[in-house]
């Protein structure tokens, strides 16, 4: 993109690798406007993400960052996922049977929906028009609601919107993790401020479906990660 | 309907007229299966609706119903609506503009799309693939949240889920006020436990946009309101 945009964004800011990528790539490629971040703790195991989300949002110098207590999320939805606090527990990716993985134990109940739905009343009530998220091509996993199609989805139900409607943006969606650690590196991203480990535990643990790809993505982009492993 | 659904249903209540009506009609016309009922505190100046929505749940007798504090959700919108706390003030219907009744003051962005990801989030987690809603045709005021589009659309996304599809109706969307209270007549809805009026004080104030409806629906009806009016 050679001409910047001078309206205002918002992108949906987790702390993970991707968003922080993100958020580096609408500041400092996409958007002369404002930038705002949103981050919610929606009750995820790995809620230290968001010391992650705070930092890059510092670094980039956001706008506003609101980070929202959106924990009212995990009882509703424990019983379908491991990744929020009272669920199942989170398996190492190498026992994730590969039928499963369509919809592995990892994907949170109609999560990007909900953040993308609270990201965008956001956004509409403060006269934000464009909202970024942090979908990205999966290798080892699959998710519906990463996809083209419920993006495309998703826009033309906000696109009913009468007065001031919003649309959501997913530039990363067709790149793999190598491809985002190669545009992180460019746009000079912090990668040791960022979080992606399933488990949440004081070093990332190397084997959950997160590490793994976050490991393999390092690797072939001819990098250490700068994180500390178990 | 003749035959009811042998499904567990899930009917997003808020304690107003039309949603109390819808819960009764799942309940007793269209699901034989277990009825669970959320309602949201998402810091809605008329909070005490979910008094309202207890008794109604009670009376219909649900299986479960969960209230969910998602009041986190005022303080991002309040810029741009009239309905939550800290927003503008909530007009007299008569004080709002023909212009402005395509998307008035009391919308509240993007807050259906909010509500029923969550519901859906919640169904999915449990089991429940039909989740209701009380959109109801609107004679005064327009919301494009509670459209035949709008839903169309939402489902479209929601069926792109690759194990849990969850299917959003809205039974009373083409029914008038008037409609849905002769229906609640019939199915023995007790309307002096249903709250409506936007301002939330101790009686209702008669002149906002959703008094005036109801109280035209009565009359159409042949019937008192029977909640105290100042």
């Amino acid at each position: 993109m050679t001409t910047k945009s001078s309206r205002p964004a918002l992108v949906l800011l987790s702390g993970g690798l991707d968003s922080s990528v993100l958020l580096h790539l609408v500041a400092r490629r996409l958007h002369d406007g404002a930038v705002h971040a949103i981050s919610f703790n929606y009750g995820q195991r790995h809620a230290r993400e968001l010391d992650c989300a705070v930092r890059q949002a510092v670094t980039v110098g956001v706008t506003e960052h609101r980070i929202v207590d959106a924990s009212f999320f995990a009882p509703l939805v424990q019983r379908g996922t491991a990744l929020v606090q009272g669920g199942a527990e989170v398996p190492d990716l190498a026992d994730v049977a590969e039928a499963d993985r369509v919809q592995p134990p990892t994907y949170v109940p109609n999560r990007n929906m909900m953040l993308l739905s609270m990201a965008a009343a956001y956004a509409e009530a403060s006269g934000i028009s464009d909202v970024y998220y942090g979908a990205q091509a999966q290798d080892e996993y699959g998710y519906w609601d990463c996809t083209t199609e419920f993006l495309t989805g998703l826009n033309a139900v906000l696109a009913l919107n009468r007065r001031t409607p919003v649309i959501v943006h997913a530039p990363l969606m067709h790149q793999s993790k190598e491809d985002n650690v190669g545009m992180g590196l460019d746009l000079g991203v912090d990668f040791a401020q960022t979080w992606s480990c399933y488990r949440g535990g004081e070093s990332a643990c190397g084997t959950c479906p997160t590490c793994v790809e976050r490991l393999k993505a390092f690797t072939a982009a001819g990098m250490e990660d700068p994180i500390p492993y178990a």
